[in-house]
């Protein structure tokens, strides 16, 4: 079976040709990125389904998506609850990729929130952030869905067999934390779950349990502050070693080890992020992606399609998240 | 005038002769540390005043406080209470230096919540996060004081005129953020404080803006992945160059400058940590401080009073935050 990806052609920051070119790196005869953009764009072979607009980054992402059905990003989303494509690539807003799933794709039933997972390529092995980036506000009863949507992450993708899910806060000690975190702590504690307490962020890229919880704005700060460090320390290490004659030449001699440890740290390498909790599979790139990123997105959207994971979560959802009374009373709470 | 610094001897992860040493390095005809402590440790000729006992780091802070009043860090706290030392530094218990200060110094005059600045040493020069811990829950009407405290420091410790001021978010736009930060924001742009909006915890290490505003459990979040962070990047890069033996004699070349890389980076250089909003001067230094960082952090409080940081502090909230409406509802509110 050929998988299907919907790959909008807007939102990257190198744009269009940067995207289409990264899609057909990933093209096999089982995976046909199918691309959404303009007439003209070089399609390498691909198939091009031609549209007449484009969502900006700075749009409000509601309006935006209501206002323009036919954009490159809306189509492509769309194709998925069509059924014309498995999944769907975008390097644009997440705002917009959120506000399109929830309108056209929808929740998974019983799903409160869909949320954002991320990869950090810590150094024990991967570690999943949920959530990145999609809920700024959040109640303890989505932290608990986000560690069960996050546990089937790390099953299907990175197939580790019973994940050790951890809630990011500020201090071990389960009493540690502010509100949000206390209540998510009793409820993920009392889940079915292999809970097995806080973590902190200074522990994010050593790589403690397999799947950390936390809010989208917590989430965004730890990552972002992650990604920004490795650059900077990275970047400040080039300076202070460029300014020597001795230390030109010792950073020569180190330099494959140090484009190893780039490699690992990239945020290319992974080239993506799902938007878990919906009826189809969305990965969601960085803005800043290069062809190889783009081609990696795909290609993650593609494995989940294959792991099936959309369903997992669906299975996972409908029996774990009901298994607690807290559970019961949020599913029938109408979120906003 | 000599300036009489309390130390705590207890709570560093490396024992009390490890603080005593480093306090008494800090010693000068015009600084003078005084120990708290048990008999027998060696004080360096510096005076001790005897305690029989310690607050433990696994202790709840309030009820330690109350339990333990002859303890060194609550001795130490009523000291500049007292006003037998001018400031007091301690590597215990966040929490129990917070409440042995709300207790026993309690808060300057409308001062709604104490709050923890740390300096971060980012490439473009130090720059002010505040609250690096303090407040795991906090309110929009906090966040805008702790801007007036920070901007305080950020003029007396690190001599920046009309420092900026930026609240931390998930994007640079206005309206990125949680409910929290879009509340602070208003209040902050409706400030006399020279803000100029948000920024992303991605420049925190290279410095955008003087002061960096945010809630103590975000702060501590972000503090701890750039902490955890720059130690992973640091280890993982020693790793990979000691993998081969070119890149083993590459890494001698490159370790000045890695030297210097991590004298600016290591948290030990900048020493401790202000608790700002109370009616004394109150340094938090790291649990894991060496002697060094502890002789920086008795500097660090000397400095301060030096600098009337407590007195600007006053002066500054008294006119300040009444300024605005909000400011003026939330100093009539009483806080938790």
């Amino acid at each position: 079976m050929t998988v299907r990806v919907a790959v909008d052609v807007h939102g990257a920051d190198r744009g269009p040709a940067e995207v289409a070119a990264g899609a057909a790196s990933a093209a096999t005869p089982q995976l046909e990125p199918v691309l959404y953009g303009p007439h003209g764009v070089d399609a390498h072979g691909l198939p091009l389904v031609e549209t007449e607009d484009a969502i900006e980054l700075d749009e409000p992402p509601v309006d935006a998506v209501r206002a323009k059905p036919g954009s490159s990003l809306v189509r492509a989303v769309r194709a998925v609850a069509d059924g014309e494509a498995q999944a769907v690539v975008s390097a644009g807003s997440t705002g917009a990729m959120l506000a399109a799933s929830l309108l056209h794709l929808r929740r998974l039933p019983g799903v409160l929130r869909p949320a954002i997972a991320v990869v950090i390529p810590a150094r024990r092995g991967p570690t999943v952030l949920i959530d990145a980036g999609a809920n700024a506000d959040a109640r303890p009863e989505h932290l608990l869905q986000f560690g069960h949507m996050g546990a089937v992450f790390a099953e299907e993708i990175l197939d580790i067999a019973e994940p050790e899910v951890r809630l990011l806060s500020i201090g071990e000690e389960d009493e540690k934390g502010n509100q949000l975190t206390l209540d998510a702590h009793a409820l993920l504690r009392a889940s079915a779950l292999r809970f097995t307490g806080n973590t902190e962020s200074r522990w994010l890229l050593e790589g403690e349990g397999d799947v950390v919880v936390t809010d989208g704005f917590t989430g965004n700060v730890a990552l972002k502050a992650l990604e920004g460090t490795i650059r900077s320390v990275l970047g400040s290490f080039r300076d202070e070693v460029g300014s020597s004659l001795l230390g030109k030449v010792g950073g020569l001699l180190v330099r494959p080890g140090a484009r190893r440890l780039r490699a690992r740290l990239d945020p290319e390498t992974y080239g993506g992020a799902y938007l878990l909790g919906l009826r189809g599979l969305v990965v969601i790139a960085h803005g800043s992606s290069s062809r190889v990123a783009i081609g990696n997105a795909v290609r993650l959207a593609a494995l989940g399609v294959e792991h099936r994971v959309v369903d997992r979560l669906e299975e996972r959802l409908s029996a774990g998240v009901l298994s607690t009374e807290a559970g019961r009373r949020a599913a029938e709470t109408p979120s906003s």
